[in-house]
């Protein structure tokens, strides 16, 4: 059985003006992937397959519950011989002396519909788990924020096709692309970069800006956040909750970056605004 | 203290070309909304406010919790005084003699972090709560599709304002708009109009047209199928599992529904595409 791919191919029927074509259609894939410590499951996302240990590593980290690369002991994917599973399971075996509390992990994950990791047993408790502030002292440029969107794009090699795809990126104070990786879920593709950066022993992302294709929402601040990341660039809209939540934690939000525009939602201090201004 | 609002005003700093602006922007409102059993906390999600209680009702519909409407004895939402849970639960009390097993309730839920409700305890039982097959009977023109988009646009009060929010609606085989819903996650914008229509007593919908702003992942194409659902559109692209669910449970599913053009994944047999056009 063929193992789980970024990209499907599938036949298709286009309907134009009321003329029929078939045709090779790709699709963005998707396909669950299971997260286990040790025996037990621990999550289930849906995901487009690719760089699912670094997703793992990611989700394990931006969710709290390893703060540091020592403290996952191994990561593999595992295939159990069932069809549903193949290659859509990766184990995590924590450090010696370190255990879940099966409970908490129950409380923190008992149940979530939305976009990204939110399902807390309690509302006290969503804004509960963010761990240090910001680096106050970086400094990015306007003009080299507005070149991030098209060096993001060009790294993405499913997205033209499918267009059905997010994008994360992490990029250097010069403008430079460090890494970008894809998912379906966009909470996926900033778990895959911050994964990334765990198993290169990069965290805390300090000295980067994290650039996400569509909107941002209150879970991928908070993924950003609990990296270290000190400015989140966004092509759309953030909501009000991610708007919030980055000014009392003090990461500076862009949102609608395109072109040579963009909007300042929180944190103008980072930000080298051009021409000696700087804002009031 | 103020109730959650569906759009939030925020003082923001517009950079264009260089020069600054401040402004009054809207953003798209996102709050946890915590959903109980009784006393029991089921579910938490990030949604845009407004309609919670068709967000609840077609959350338990579609995640399988309850089956009809008359499994829901009431439904309210509460305050219990904490400033994070202002507006922001809803409880549930199941009609006498109905349980929830919490076992099975916990192995549903104990973790995901996708779009989408996929938290299964094991990804074998991803595919496993599909109730009935999608009406074969139903037929809906080409024609009548293509309007679709342009009416569910128009009915977005508040997407006009932020770019940031997703939209749901239920169409008649003519074509007609019967409910729309917004929110910032698209399963919430389907849960509230599949909530809207068992509190209506509307279920199974098997006489209408889904169409969803964006794109089609799996959890979509499950809760249009729970739902009784037997045509789904899409203005973008549907997921490749979006897909494959759609072709084996014989759900219709359209995708790229733009102006005079559309790509169909599966299901044709339910379109009628024109000038005694049918495929092959």
């Amino acid at each position: 059985m063929p193992a789980p791919r970024s990209i499907e191919l599938t036949q298709v029927t286009e309907w134009a003006d009321g003329r029929l074509r078939r045709v090779q259609d790709s699709v963005a894939g998707e396909e669950p992937l299971e997260i286990r410590i040790g025996d037990a499951p621990l999550a289930v996302t849906m995901r487009t397959p690719g760089h699912d240990l670094e997703l793992a590593a990611g989700f394990l980290f931006t969710e709290g519950l390893i703060q540091s690369r020592e403290q996952l002991a191994s990561l593999e994917a595992i295939a159990d011989g069932s069809r549903a599973s193949r290659g859509n399971v990766v184990v995590a075996q924590l450090a010696a002396g370190l255990t879940l509390d099966s409970e908490q992990t129950r409380r923190n994950f008992f149940a979530n519909s939305s976009c990204g990791v939110c399902g807390k047993a309690s509302i006290d408790s969503v804004r509960s788990r963010l761990l240090r502030p910001p680096n106050a002292a970086f400094r990015i440029a306007a003009e080299t924020l507005c070149q991030m969107p098209e060096k993001l794009g060009s790294s993405q090699d499913i997205f033209g096709r499918t267009g059905g795809l997010h994008a994360a990126g992490l990029f250097t104070q010069a403008g430079e692309l460090i890494v970008s990786r894809e998912d379906i879920g966009r909470h996926n593709a900033v778990d895959k970069v911050v994964g990334w950066a765990l198993q290169k022993n990069r965290l805390p992302l300090s000295d980067v800006v994290l650039l996400v294709s569509g909107r941002c929402g209150f879970e991928i601040a908070q993924k950003a956040i609990v990296a270290g990341v000190p400015v989140v660039g966004s092509v759309s809209a953030p909501s009000s909750l991610a708007a919030q939540l980055a000014r009392e934690l003090n990461l500076t939000l862009v949102g609608f970056l395109r072109g040579r525009r963009f909007v300042i939602y929180s944190g103008e201090e980072r930000l080298i605004l051009g021409d000696g201004v700087r804002p009031a």
